[in-house]
Parts: C-alpha cells; sequence; structure tokens
C-alpha cells in the first residue's frame, strides 16, 4: 500500500478537503508529528517506507532521498524549490510537483502590510501602548517614498499592482529574466540592483533561493543602503545573509527592516534582539485562501501521481537549471 | 504685540518652516511647554494672553474661549472641529480656520496598514518572535473579504482607492451626505450602517465626531457584527463607545480592532488589556508630509490673519450646523 508523508504544517487545520481527498482514495498518510519544519536528521527518520511526500520547506537532501528508497514523488505545497535536490531526484527518477502560482496573492499583500507596519511604526506604537506608553511617532507615506522591487515574477508583480493603488509611487524593478525599457511617462523604471539599493527607500526581495541568489544581499550592499531605508525579505532566508544584516542594523544603519523568512526555521536568532526588525514566523502564503489552495493542489498531484491520472503541477525544465545539491 | 499659542505637538520637529514663518513676520509664539495633549485646566492655564491659538485637538471650549478675552482666531492644525466650540466662536467673533485636506492622505494609509497588520496578525508574531516563539499564523486577505467605510469624504474615499489596488474587493458604503445608486458591476455597495455591520468583516470609520456620531457604535452594533470581524477607528475618539468596545472584546466576540483615536488623549485605558486590540497614539496625520503640510497651512492662516491678509483655510458655515456646546 502508497504511503503519503505530509511534512509541511499546519495542513488541513482550516479547511479539511486535502485529508478528505487522501481518505476518500483510500490512501494511508502521516502528518508530521512533530508539528514544525523538519531538520534533514528528523526527515531521515520518517522516510523510510514513504511512496510520496506532500512538503513543507524542510530541506529534502540527497541523504534523504538515498534513505527514502521507495519514494518516487514529492508534491511541494509552494513556490519555492531552494528545498529540494532537484538533481538528486532527477538522477534517481523521483518526480517533483509545485504550486508556484497559489501563495503569490498572500505573499504580495503580506508585504504592503510590512511596508506601512515599518514605514508608520505600528507595531511600535502598539507595544507601548499596551503598557500605558503614548508617542506619537512620524511616519512617510508609500506615496511619498521610491520602492525598489527586486524580483517582479508572480509576486513581485503583485506588489507593484497594489502599490500603484496608493497613488503610482516611484518603483523601481529589477529581474533577472524581466528586463523592459524605461518609459519616463511611467511610475515604474528599470534598474540594477545597485541602484536600487542606493536610490530606494523600501527594497523589497521577491526571489527564489538559487546559487546565484544565495548571500546575493551582504554587508556592503545593505550599507549603501539610505541611512532609514527598510528592507523587506518575505522570499526566502538566506537571500540576504542574516548575520550581515544583524550586524548593520546593530550599528544604527537602515531604518528597520521585515524579515518572514529565515535560513533556519523555526527562527531564535539574533535579529530578534533589533527592536526595529519586524519579524514574522513565515507567513507569507498563510492566508486561509492560499494556504488552501495550496494545501489541495498538492494533494491532488499526490493523488493524480498514485492512481495513474496526468499531473498538473511538474515542475519545469529550466528550474532544474543552476541548482546545487546543499542548497 | 500679538502672541500665538501652539498647542499641538509634537510641532516644527520635522520642518522648521512653521516656526520660521512666525519668527519672519516677527510674531511672538509659544509651543506648548506640557507637551502633550492639554486638559481645559492646563489650556485655561495659558490663554489670558494669547491672540491666536494654533491649534491640537484639546478642547477649545466656551470656558475657555471666556478665559481668553484677546483670542481672535483659532487655526486648528487638521480636519476634526469636534475640539472647538463653534457657536461660541460665534458668538464671541472668534475666527475658526482648519486644513481639511492635509491630513487624509496620511490616514487613509494608516487604515489599510492597520486593516493588514490586523488581518495577518504581523503585530502577533513579532512580538512573539522578539521573545523566541514561532507560530505560522493564518489570516485573511483584503481581496477575500468584504470592507464596509462609513464615512466616504476626503479620508474614506482614498481608503477605497487604495483597496481597489489590492484587486477590486467587496465594498460596502455609507455616508451621510454621499448617496449612490448601486451598479451590480461595481465592487462598491451602498449599503445602510446596519447592514454593513451585520456583512463586513472589516469596518473602518471616516467620519466627523457630530453630536449626531458620538456613541454611534454601541454594544448592540458591535455584537451585530460578525464573531470575527475587525473594527477600525482612525476618525475620532467617541463614536465607538470605548467602554462598549471593550466589554465586547473582552467577551470574544470580533476578530480584532485597531484603535487609533480616543475619548481622552493621551490614552491608557482598558483596551491595553486586549491583546487583539491594535493601539496606536493618534499617529493618523502622522506622515511627514502631511504633518508639515497641516502644520504650515494651519500657521500660514494665523500669519495671515495677524497682518490682515485673506484666509483660506476658513470653517465652512455648513460645520456649524448641528454643533453643541461641549462637544
Amino acid at each position: 500500500m502508497n504511503k503519503v508523508l505530509i511534512t509541511t504544517v499546519p495542513f488541513g487545520q482550516n479547511d479539511r478537503a486535502p485529508i478528505d481527498l487522501l481518505e476518500s482514495n483510500g490512501i494511508a498518510y502521516t502528518i508530521n508529528p512533530l508539528n514544525k519544519k523538519l531538520t534533514e536528521d528528523e526527515l531521515l527518520e520518517m522516510v523510510s517506507d514513504v511512496d510520496v511526500i506532500i512538503a513543507g520547506t524542510e530541506k529534502i537532501t540527497d541523504k534523504v532521498m538515498s534513505k527514502a528508497k521507495r519514494l518516487k514523488m514529492i508534491s511541494r505545497v509552494g513556490v519555492g524549490l531552494d528545498s529540494v535536490d532537484l538533481l538528486s531526484a532527477q538522477k534517481r527518477g523521483i518526480v517533483v510537483s509545485y504550486t508556484p502560482d497559489a501563495p503569490a496573492p498572500a505573499v504580495a499583500e503580506l508585504t504592503i502590510g510590512l511596508m506601512l507596519a515599518l514605514l508608520r511604526s505600528i507595531y511600535v506604537s502598539n507595544s507601548e501602548m499596551h503598557v500605558g506608553e503614548w508617542t506619537r511617532y512620524y511616519g512617510r507615506r508609500l506615496s511619498e517614498v521610491t520602492i525598489g522591487i527586486i524580483g517582479c515574477g508572480r509576486i513581485g508583480s503583485r506588489v507593484m499592482k497594489h502599490l500603484n493603488g496608493f497613488g503610482n509611487p516611484k518603483i523601481m524593478v529589477n529581474d533577472i529574466r524581466v528586463k523592459f525599457e524605461n518609459d519616463s511617462t511611467s511610475n515604474v523604471e528599470w534598474a540594477e540592483k545597485e541602484e536600487i539599493y542606493r536610490c530606494c527607500d523600501i527594497v523589497t526581495i521577491h526571489l527564489p533561493l538559487t546559487v546565484k541568489t544565495k548571500n546575493m544581499i551582504r554587508k556592503h550592499h545593505l550599507l549603501s543602503m539610505k541611512s532609514d531605508a527598510i528592507i523587506i525579505n518575505t522570499a526566502r532566508g538566506g537571500i540576504i545573509n542574516e548575520s550581515d544584516l544583524y550586524q548593520v542594523l546593530l550599528s544604527g544603519h537602515l531604518g528597520g527592516a521585515a524579515i518572514d523568512v529565515f535560513d533556519l526555521e523555526p527562527y531564535s536568532g539574533d535579529l530578534n534582539k533589533i527592536d526595529r526588525c519586524l519579524l514574522t514566523a513565515h507567513m507569507g502564503s498563510m492566508s486561509v485562501d492560499c494556504r488552501s489552495k495550496m494545501e489541495i493542489q498538492a494533494t491532488k498531484e499526490a493523488v493524480h501521481f498514485l492512481t495513474g491520472k496526468p499531473l498538473e503541477g511538474l515542475v519545469p525544465k529550466e528550474e532544474y537549471i543552476d541548482r546545487r545539491q546543499g542548497l
């Protein structure tokens, strides 16, 4: 009998549909009993008799796959593929699917929320008010600042659309694949990353984690930003070097940061010592509707695989380029 | 020599232009030495030799005006007129000006920030992360909920515009003056207030405080809202009865609230015992650009008055209707 391991948590919590789908197809499943993102060692303990993993962002390494002798499919709940050693999966004939479109709306809205929370000191004032303090903080408006969007795919382009509802603020965009001619009548301008760091009041990252983007933003990039600029990462931990960000914030440079994703999750590192570093627990995709869509799509894909039906979310070939083991 | 009392704080802090304007016109001024919103008693101590007040939201009552024998003009930094006894001013020939347009952009953006902070538990997760806890909260997206806007003037209409950048979510609008025919192709629908309370996931208030709106939202209105609905007040304290809101939140009803304005400011009341009540310190207008505009406009108006030039921000006659002493 086929066995499915569901590692991503929470799962089926707001919407039982994916669980019902597995049960109605008579598929045996286990939901991650540790109820947290698994380490490689924890995952190694769970995979020996598993045919399909409905996966979160835990690392599915070559070592994990070599232990998972029966593994035939990985169905990722989400868009990021940094956690899966794609080349090892390919070598072993393990099929990999994902749900690239489902999380985008939720991540884009959270990003705007983080921008406004930082610009207007919402969380700072709230904490103070709850202990009886009253300080009226000056802030800045989205329509008065320049916003840099690095990565303008499914998520970045949505962030741009939302921002345009705030009176078309000045936006500078960089993307590896998309490059457009600048038009002086538009509020959106293509720019090199270095120019974005130097000129923008807010920089937000919407890239996958790959060998090209890992540690893409180091200390000297952060130091080249305006002293009161804000940096936001709702993409993947590791794109901004965490230790460098901590050092730079500690030194007093930058107006603030909002970080939703971390090298190691659950996160409990140094950034939590910095008050003006707004931290959230990898909640980008965590809207009820997007999360339900991701879970049901990934589960359908697993069921289709196990029942011999055609797959809809196969990871395209170009994603296998530039992948290396261990990322 | 004419004397100007500036009661609103902070003042001239990010932009010295209003102070320079007073000085270059040789006008003597005092900035509120208590550096907080003044009570009636505190204001009474300061007004006896004052010709013009550049005013915040402190109550300028009939009693204050009777003590301020030389007072000839009140120049409000902001749009709300609830703090000024307009009828008493009229009776005494005291001119009242205000800056009705300047704060709107900042208030509207803060309102969207508060919606997203509540919908996505940004401030909750941030607090937890800073003490090393990690919970991934489910949230909702703006484009998946129905939003009620009560009051669709300068601020409410901007909130609507920003919301439309989030994929035209369903919006229900009520306004005393504006009423439009519903068009089934639009995402915006005119509705009675009661229907808004009953049907919306988010209700946001953008009304002046008048005898008609004071205590407009009482316990039974709040209880008629959905159990997970959110209510936001960035308008004026007193429109939602504070004690009723506290009781209702305490009872477990409502998903949350965001309150920026209070009966008594600085605020240190019971709402700060409710974790899911997001509190900010009357920061609606507190963006650098809007605040500068408000301060310079109100100061210009005072200088124009004292130098015999025409005024541009005189409170229109219709604002004097429905005003009563003490509100």
